[in-house]
This record gives C-alpha cells, sequence and structure tokens, in this order.
C-alpha cells in the first residue's frame, strides 16, 4: 500500500565514506568520529533551538543499498554475516528494508547557518537527510536500570567501527 | 527537493484515539497504556525475531496534523503552549514537520501472527506503519551517565499522559 504523499529532502550528509561496504554499519560504534549535516537554505529556520540538545536523532534516507533490488523480508544483517543467519527485517538495523529510513543517534557539536557539526558517523557521503529530533531521554531512554532484552544482539559481539566488509561476506542467496 | 522514491505502508496502530488534541504527546509519558499494530500480510515474515526484544523504534507516517497547512519552521510545541513559545521544528518532537515522521519508543509484550502488543502509545488510530526497529542500547542510549542536555524540554514540566487539550490552546498566529 502506497502512501500519496511525498518526502522532502532537507538537506544531506556529508562522510567521508562513498562504498557501502566500508561504511561504520551504526553510528554508536563510531562515536568518535566527526561529519556535517548540510541542511538546505529554505530549512534552516527549523534549527533555532537545536544547539541546546546534547544529542539528535538523524533521520535519512538509505538510498545507496548495498545489495541491489526489493529488500528482502528476512535477511543476513551484517552483525550475522559470519554464522550467515537470517532474521526479519524488522528485527534488524539493516539499512536495506521495505521503507530505507536510516535512524543515527548523533551528538551535537555545534549549529551554525546551515550546518550542523556532530560525531557519530555510519552515513555515506551524501545521503539526503529527512528530519533531525531532539534527543529527550524521558522519551527516549527505557525505564528502569540495566539495558531491556536486545534480542540477537545480545549474542554477538559488537566492535567498535564494524564494517560491513569486516564482518565477512554477504548472503550468497542473493543476486 | 523531493525525493523519487515512495514509502510503504506496511501496517497500522489501533489505538482508542480519534482527536489529536486528545492523544497523549509522547509515549514516554504514557508508558503503562496497551495497543496493538497490525502488520498487513505481506509484510509479517519481516517480524520474525522481533519479540526477543524488550523496546522497539515504531516509525509511523502521521498524516491528521493538528493544523491544517504546510508544516511552519518554527512552531509552538504542545509543551510550550503555555508560554506560547516558537522554536525551530528540528528541535521539537512536533508531529507537524516537513516529513511527518513519528518516532514512538514502544515496549514489545507480544508479537502473534501480524499482531504487535505494545505498551506506551501516543498515536492516533489507524495512524499508518512506515517501520519497526529493535531498540539496540549499544546504538540507541547516550554514552555516560546522566541524561544529556535537553534543550528546552528541561525548562518544562512534563506531566504523565499529558494531551495538547490539557497543554493550552494552539498558536492563535496559526489559521
Amino acid at each position: 500500500m502506497g502512501l500519496p504523499a511525498a518526502l522532502t529532502v532537507i538537506g544531506e550528509v556529508r562522510t567521508g565514506y562513498a562504498s557501502t561496504e566500508g561504511t561504520p554499519i551504526q553510528a554508536g560504534l563510531n562515536r568518535a568520529e566527526r561529519a556535517v549535516i548540510e541542511i538546505a537554505g529554505p530549512y534552516r529556520e527549523g534549527l533555532d533551538g537545536l544547539a541546546g540538545f546534547g544529542y539528535a536523532w538523524l533521520l535519512t534516507w538509505l538510498d545507496r543499498p548495498h545489495e541491489p533490488g526489493p529488500p528482502p523480508l528476512r535477511l543476513v544483517p551484517f552483525l550475522l554475516r559470519r554464522q550467515q543467519r537470517k532474521v526479519g527485517v524488522f528485527a534488524t538495523r539493516s539499512p536495506r528494508r521495505v521503507n530505507p529510513i536510516g535512524l543515527s543517534l548523533i551528538q551535537i557539536l555545534g549549529v551554525s547557518g546551515g550546518q550542523i557539526e556532530f560525531a557519530g558517523v555510519d552515513l555515506l557521503d551524501r545521503t539526503p537527510v529527512l528530519d533531525l529530533k531532539p534527543y529527550v531521554a524521558r522519551f527516549d531512554r527505557p525505564p528502569g536500570d540495566g539495558d531491556p532484552a536486545g534480542g540477537w544482539f545480545d549474542q554477538v559481539p559488537m566492535a567498535e567501527r564494524a564494517t560491513p566488509a569486516g564482518l565477512g561476506p554477504g548472503d550468497p542467496s542473493e543476486p
């Protein structure tokens, strides 16, 4: 079922990454690296107040999937490449999904003009930006002490600066 | 700048809320209430493994804005209605935004067939669902002890089950 509404690109992310296989898989595993978001002129007024937040959610359109073709509903996520284990796409953070909307937790370092300097880089250069939302602990942190159950992620090692290429070859059943 | 790609609706949220003004403003302020997501048949296979997670991100298309017309770049968020203070839309969690994509942190209570029972309700009945992503603490929790700076949210009270109607009238400068 399609939606009649269209998405609007409000800017783009500028990073040093040109290949999906060499791009860090998660901002949370690459928190030290810095990059810049360039917000297009017509949308800059919407940044007023963002500099007061430590972190924000960066919503992007993941326009260059690491495999061609329609996204499968069960797939081998990057972190399960060694096991070649498939799980449902909605139980993964795979960039290849029905609606390829990226969700990255970024640290806001500065907002000046239309430029947002941030830390936590997991995106290809020139990835289209759809939205920014401030991180609000009361809304975005599960209650209670300790981490909630993390499904299959709780069973795999997660190395800093992991990339798809470093995690093994992709799914051989894919074209 | 528009995107050539279209969004696909994968299901809908079923809640008891029919009016935006009476709908809780944030899942994190209404964590006890339960509701159901109904995933459409063609996408159910993608739920495999989701039940192993305590929490997930629910991405929705906020199809019924609380004010008509194009979204302003500076607006009075619900929590600043009393002060009638405007901030940039990208420094708010307002449902009225350039790309009205909702981001709700939900607690997964059960996944059965195409139904996801969850807790944490801040959506109108029949809101279109775009994506589900598992909550992974390593990716989604800012590092360090304590909460990061929360901008203007740090200066306002946030009551449980707050609704727009309970927070005062909307922006009188809006049509």
